[in-house]
């Protein structure tokens, strides 16, 4: 099969593979970088905002297209997108886009076949693809970093509900009372409140006082302060497991999966996440169904949604075949 | 396109009915009730299990297909069973069955096509082929009675599951804390301990304490009671609202589902019920869904079971086509 070219698509940052088909799966033969400002750019209308998205990535693209043979385009994208991946339904970034057909506007100025998907959907399919829950015919995919997000695979199709926000995991409610935490969706007791990037620096500065706390600004010191023992560091991360065993134990109990893959920003300390995580959804799953699930590191890195996007489109020519 | 027997078996009764097809949908010409001990029962090996249901079930139905042009039969049944309906995994009535081939047992006994699911799930077949859910593609009905169950269609097929124990919705924690109600499952705080008969019973006995609670001993009766105006009453089916809602919130900020349908015993008090479960829906769902559910009570009564039976064995037919 010939080439795909995948993009990962985020607020300030846009990745992109050239990606083949092996005999062992996919390969990623390239990968390049561009700058886009779609979590800055105020757009006057909403037709402006349509023309600014498809032009900043089909300039970003166009000399890539030339220089490879490639046939077909997956982008991974922050927003909301209906089951065939060719409507935008909706994108937090810019409100402004509101079922819009990027993805044949985009096919348009590229010349050649285009789907488009949830960022995190895309991390899924590649992790179900080619990573960790390959084999897998239902699985979740969770990204844990400035947020907690989830993509959901079942009977081997991304499953993406209604609106295209199926499995918004991060803001599953694992908190409650007066001292649940206020969350930026616009509730309380949001797991990614607890489980974020932010959520554990956040239970360490709480943890430690002001005086300690607030001279540490970043996960990683609290990663790194928890591998030496700092008591309040660990009970950062032990928050963070229990409060996303939580969510992750209503997962299971209503949909019966298997397998969970994890990826994103936080895997640096897995070690200190996962024995509080698989606790806490073992205390909360239905009791027949503990000891059942496996949570499993993602085997593709940062990899999962460059090669997930390119599954996406892949899985749209076979259809055309 | 011919007849069918569909059976709904619970613990103590089974109910039968010749179903046809019609214009209009599926049509219930005759309905039998036959006893069965299923709960009761304490076979002394898992062959011996296993034979005692396939006898139960053929005999009570052996006249009536002998009665009436059937081409296949559709049994939903209390247990968890393989996608495809073919293979009984587990039963909390009859533990010693598991991974029985009980379809095609049945099959051979019957002499023609015989599909089996979990009760539950075909109520949902039901509703959403011929009741309150006709037209959508994904749907989660809720059985609500001495327990609370739940069954799932997704993108219009059954939805299964690993262990064939998808959407145990009874068993999602919606207490925490030292309150929280011991639940049969051996967890706590399950939305069954709240919103099922037993649950509302329990919140009213708690509410109004010994001396006038322990004279009531029936849901009907709390319903009754709410009815006039009674506090402890009104109390124990918002609580029942309240816990329902949270655990609908998570089914729709996980699956992003559009509606929802109830039936079952508690549905003679749908309107004590129906707005509590909706604050409380609106209240815990991620912000961005609120509003964009709608939880409707059923349009076949205790009808879906049976209807969602012969669905699921006119699937398989349709499928043989």
């Amino acid at each position: 099969m010939s080439k795909i070219l995948a993009a990962d698509i985020g607020g300030t940052n846009m990745r992109m593979a050239v990606v083949s088909q092996s005999a062992v799966g996919a390969v990623i033969e390239h990968e390049y970088r561009a700058h886009v400002a779609l979590s800055e750019y105020r757009a006057p209308s909403a037709a402006a905002a349509e023309t600014y998205v498809i032009q900043v990535i089909s300039e970003a693209m166009r000399p890539i297209l030339q220089q490879h043979a490639i046939t077909a385009v997956g982008v991974g994208f922050p927003g909301f997108f209906d089951a065939d991946g060719e409507t935008l339904l909706a994108s937090p970034n810019l409100p402004q886009l509101k079922h819009v057909r990027l993805a044949s506007r985009l096919s348009d100025q590229l010349s050649c076949v285009v789907r488009m998907q949830n960022d995190a959907l895309c991390a899924a399919l590649g992790e179900w693809r080619d990573g960790a829950g390959k084999g897998q015919t239902d699985l979740l995919h969770v990204t844990l970093g400035t947020g907690v997000g989830g993509g959901l695979i079942l009977a081997d199709s991304p499953f993406v509900g209604q609106h295209g926000m199926a499995m918004e995991l991060g803001h599953v409610r694992t908190a409650c009372g007066e001292l649940a935490r206020m969350c930026g969706c616009g509730g309380s007791g949001c797991v990614e409140t607890y489980a974020s990037a932010q959520g554990v620096l956040k239970s360490y500065q709480l943890a430690c006082g002001d005086e300690h706390g607030s001279s540490v600004t970043d996960t990683a010191q609290v990663a790194e302060l928890a591998k030496d023992g700092d008591a309040a560091a660990l009970h950062a991360f032990e928050q963070a497991g229990c409060h996303l065993g939580k969510a992750l134990a209503h997962v299971v109990t209503l949909l019966d999966l298997r397998t969970i893959t994890v990826s994103g920003g936080l895997m640096g300390a897995w070690d200190l996440l996962h024995p509080p995580l698989m606790a806490s959804l073992n205390e909360h799953v239905i009791p027949m169904l503990q000891g059942q699930v496996v949570v499993l590191p993602t085997l593709l890195s940062d990899q999962a949604g460059l090669l997930g996007a390119a599954e996406l489109v892949r899985m749209e020519l076979v259809r055309r075949t």
